[in-house]
Formats: structure tokens, sequence, C-alpha cells
């Protein structure tokens, strides 16, 4: 039963709060990749890589929120929270079975989850990041998996951020790092 | 919506794979501190405390599993499945709608898990350990606790092992540490 994947495709926070046009965080471009997104989800499972949805999700008191978006969970039903329409991933990118969940509560996919219990567990090298967005989920996580020595690439058809310049910045700094950034039909 | 809960219940593995009768990895000492622990809970709720079931729950195919229980996985149905009978909390000990649940895949339950990040959420002070068992999971993560200047009490009557030999000797290790066990009624 034991499956081993070297390739990791890591589809990040493409979830209705942050993808749908009536989202709670928004991010202007991320609507935009779904449809790469897809493809490159088609081709990673037909190359038999791995398969990785990372997703935000809270409490609904939001006591595992960040301090600065503890506000949207006094004042209001929150953000990305367990089991909501705004938690759940954007249709057209739904997980298949032979998928893996990974849930997070910050920026970094690595953070205070078992993400890399998992990669080990799989044997991972190489991840692929796509999803939202640049300066935050994607660049963090790219770090994150940097400092892990894993062999990271961002797909920059992939990934979105809220205005082009800030995308553009960011993968400029992460080149710099040493990750790769390129669309996915450049893997 | 924001709790605030300096005192914590952890209940840590109650589930039916470690507790029941024909639980694959059953712990012999367990069944026995389910009416303790089910008095504890009652009177944590009342004193106001916060409650957090930490429970083990793995991928079906085992890949986030300790090496030493893949075979569980590729030889049979594997050990505490997500969504599986072997991953329920036993009966009596059911969480209530305020409780939290933090998932975990190995001992101590602040490895890659975001019990941490919820305790500071919530302004945790003071834990209190109820669950099994003494050497692996309660002792991680009583440690754990202690690396992160939680005040940590160990509960004796809510604790189990295989054998009282082994709960003795991880008790007196504990005490040297300077982990606080005593029965709950001491508390």
């Amino acid at each position: 039963m034991k499956r081993t994947y070297e390739d990791i495709l890591l589809v990040i926070d493409m979830q209705n709060d942050f993808v749908a046009d009536d989202g709670r965080c928004r991010v202007a471009g991320a609507k935009s990749t779904v449809a790469a997104i897809s493809r490159a989800l088609a081709s990673a499972r037909e190359r038999g890589w791995g398969v990785v949805y990372v997703v935000r999700a809270h409490r609904p008191d939001g006591s595992d929120a960040e301090t600065f978006r503890r506000h949207l969970f006094s004042d209001g039903s929150g953000v990305c929270v367990a089991g909501s329409r705004g938690a759940d991933i954007v249709a057209g990118l739904r997980p298949e079975a032979d998928d893996y969940i990974v849930v997070k509560t910050r920026f970094d996919a690595f953070y205070a989850t078992d993400l890399d219990v998992l990669l080990r567990g799989v044997g991972a090298r190489r991840l692929y990041l796509a999803g939202t967005q640049y300066p935050n989920c994607i660049r963090s996580t790219a770090v994150g998996a940097l400092e892990r020595d894993y062999e990271v690439a961002v797909l920059t058809d992939c990934c979105s951020a809220a205005t082009p310049d800030v995308a553009e910045a960011n993968i400029r700094d992460m080149i710099a790092m040493g990750i790769r950034c390129l669309p996915f039909s450049d893997v």
C-alpha cells in the first residue's frame, strides 16, 4: 500500500475565500490561474507525481488564526473556517482519491503541519508549487522547502498575487535565493 | 468570539485502536481510566478550562506513519486511519461542541501539529495531561510542554501504560524533570 513519489505538485490555498469573487480574502490574480493549475494537475497525475493540496482551515472561534486576522472572526464569520464554503477548494480543482491534503493555519505550509512528515514518508525530493499568493504562502512555503533541502520550483503560470508587480518582485527575490521559477510547460 | 483558557485539559489518544478490547495497538491499562477521564472532563468544563483532544490519525496508505508502524498499513488496514472506527475517540469521552481537536502522527502532540499555535491563541499557561500511554505520547507531550515553558501536570489517575511497572518508571522520571504527577483530585 505504501506509495513513493519523488515529484510532488503542491496546490496551495486555492480555496473559495482566496479565489472566489466573493471570497473574504480574495487575491485578485488567483481566479485566472485555475485553468493552468487544472492542466498541471492532469499532467502531474499522468506523470505519476504525487499531489498534495495545502489548505488553510481555522477553528470557528479563530483561536488558531494570525493575530492580524482575528478581527475577521470576532466581527464576522471568519476566514477559511473548517467545513465552511469559504474553506472549500474551488470548483475545477477538487482533489482526487489518491491526493493528499495538509491543513495549515499560517503562511508557510511547513509551519505547525505534518507536511514534512508526509513528504519524507513518500520519499519526495522535488516540489513544484502552484496556488496563491506569491508574497505570503507561496514564498514562505518555497523558503520552507529550501530550508529542508527539497528541490523546489515555483510554477509561474500557476501562482498569483494581488498585482503583477507584487508577483514580479517576489519572483525576482526567489530566483536570487536559488528557487527555480518557471511555467509548468518548461518543467 | 475569541476565547481565553489559561488551564487546559489535554486528552491524548483515547481512541478505539488504543483503548478498545479489539484495538489494533491496545494499551492494557487504558480502558480502566475512561471513568476517571470522564470525571476530569466534567470537572474541567465546570471550572471553565479549555479541553483539547489530541488524536492520532493517519492517511490510509500509512505514508505519514512511523517507520516501525508502516507494516500495519501494508499488511492490513493500518492503525488510527482517519475516519475509521479505530481512530474514533472511545464512547464515554466524546468531545463537546466547544472542545478543540488536534491531529497528530507521532508521539509528541507538539510535533508537526498546530497544538502550540492553538494553545498560544487561547492564552494557555497550565496543561493537565490525561490519556495513554505513559512512555510514549504522555511523556513526549509532557516534555514538549516543558520545553515550551508551559506549566505541565500529568494526571496519574487519568493516564495509563501496558503495565504498572512501566507507569511507575515513567512517573519517577517525569517527577525528576520537574513535571508534577498527581491525581486529578489533588489539582
